[in-house]
Formats: structure tokens, sequence, C-alpha cells
């Protein structure tokens, strides 16, 4: 693991806006950048798409993305719930395992928060698992309506709201942009 | 320049908050994932910090940026403002042969709306670089106060916006993170 000088934030990336997980890749970047060693764990899966795959690819060993979710929910009568319940414990377990690992300088938690909000993840784990961040580590989280007890212990919250968004002109997604 | 089969996007990143420029430089990753060709014109030095500047060193000649502007201004007395004038007319010069060049697939103007706010960019400059921006090129604009005019024109605007802050607590800037 690379010298501790830091103090280690929790940081919250929260919202209904577009920029939660982009922004947290832009801090991976730049924390790769200061030669820092980099996780990204992926609750959900389609929130990563292949441009940050490709990238991270290139970026090399201290740059690394763990796709471990299901994808969306598609609604309340999701028939594959229990699947996406499995593979979101698993994630967990692999974050609560690399948070006290000490191999990481930088571990994003993306979309951990809609993993809570579907109750696929309990609060008090993701507390826990907060609580018990070594000093040296930052950690981020992603997702919307981040719960208030989370916001409470988060150093930095930022939420992104959507105040225009092409979707709605029928503009479809754009490569490069959105994926 | 890659193939344009995008119909080109105008992205607003605005907000008090954190995370304008730093979703900013997660697009242009996710962008570089793709093979396409970045640029980022830095209007405000400052915004852009050592992570990422060496982080683009590393990524090679598909991904730049140019730091065009001088510092933040320090206030309405700000002794060097014309310095700062200066600078933002360069940069925005740079913006307008850049854009036009067809090198690019991707072209951040970074903190331009700072630029605007200060009065060192015109508005209408800003708007008649929108207006002339290639069909397979995606523009992203990055600051503080987005002016109505620029958010009418743009296709995805999201507001930042601050809902804790570490540095509030005292807790000073934080390498990889911040800078």
């Amino acid at each position: 693991m690379a010298e501790q000088k830091n103090n280690g934030l929790i940081l919250v990336n929260t919202g209904n806006g577009k920029g939660k997980t982009t922004a947290a890749l832009g801090m991976a970047l730049r924390a790769w950048g200061q030669g820092m060693k980099v996780l990204i764990l992926q609750f959900i899966k389609g929130g990563w798409k292949y441009g940050e795959l490709k990238a991270a690819e290139k970026l090399g060993p201290n740059f690394e993305i763990r796709q471990m979710g299901e994808g969306f929910i598609k609604g309340p009568g999701d028939k594959f719930l229990e699947e996406h319940r499995h593979a979101a414990v698993e994630a967990l377990a692999a974050a609560k395992t690399e948070i006290s690992s000490g191999k990481y300088d930088l571990i994003i938690l993306d979309e951990i928060l809609y993993a809570i909000n579907y109750g696929l993840v309990a609060l008090p784990d993701t507390l826990d698992l907060m609580a018990k961040k070594p000093g040296g580590l930052h950690l981020v989280l992603t997702g919307r309506n981040a719960p208030p007890e989370i916001i409470e212990r988060a150093d930095l919250v930022t939420e992104m709201r959507e105040i225009k968004h092409h979707y709605k002109k029928g503009i479809p997604a754009q490569k490069g942009i959105e994926f």
C-alpha cells in the first residue's frame, strides 16, 4: 500500500442527476495520477460502461474495476430479486475484505446506495463498513437517496441534480459520454 | 479525427458543489477509453490539479490538458484583473480554433462559466461558440452559475449541490481527492 499521509475521507455522491459515478471515476483518475491504488466495486451492473472498463484495462493494476452486482432492478416484481440480493451480499463481503486489506488508497462503492434503497444491502452493515474504514483510506459511496445516517457520517456529500436531460428531447445515449 | 457516429452533445456541469470538474474528468476518461480524442481547456488555473495533470501525461496524446487561464480571482479589487482577462481571451480563441479544427471528439471548457461570471469572457461569444460546434463533437462547459441562455442551448445540465463539506470541519484538502 502507498504511504498513508492522509486522514482518509468518506465521500458521498447522491441525487437524481448524472455525474455521481462519473465524478467518482474522475476522482479515481486523479488519485491514480498521484500514484495511488484504486479499487472500484460495482454493486449494480450497468452503472459502469465499456468506456471506463476499457480505460481501466489500459491504466493497469493500480486501477481496478470489479463488477459484482446484477443489473438495475426492473421493478418491485423483478423475478430475479434473489439473484440481485445474492450478488449484493457478495459485493458487500468483497467491500469488507478490501477495505480492511490495506491494499488500496481509494475504494469506490459504486451504486451501494441503490442497493440499500432496494433492501439488497442493509444500512447497518454499510454504517459498520464506514466505521471500520482504516485511517488512510478514502471511501466513496454513490447512488440516489443517500440515507441521513450515511450523510451524517460522511465528510463530503454532493447532490447531483438533473436540471435538463437530452433523453427527454429524444436524443439517445451517446458513445463516450454515457457508455 | 475518430469517426463521427454521434450527434454530439452540449453538457453543462454547474452548481456550488464539488464534482463539476471531476465529473468532466470522468467523462474524459470514459471517452478516452472508447478511443476518442479529448481536449481539456482550462479557463482558470487551479481547477485542475497535479493528480489529473500527471494522469494526462500517462494517458498519452489522445488526452490533452491545456492550462490557459490565470488563477481564481481574489475579489473585485484583484490587481491582476487585466491579466485574467487577457488569459481568458486567449483561452476563448483556443477554444474557437480547436472546436472547428475537427481534431477532437470531446472538448471540455473547464471553468468557462466562472470566466463569464467575472466578465472575463463574453456570454454572446460563448453562445456563438456553442452554435458553431460541429455535429460530431461533444462539448462540456463547467463552472458555477450557468447563465439561463447557456442552459437553454445545452442538452444535459447537472447541478452539483454541496450538502456537506469537510473543510467546514477543519479537514484540509486531501491528496488524490482534491489535488
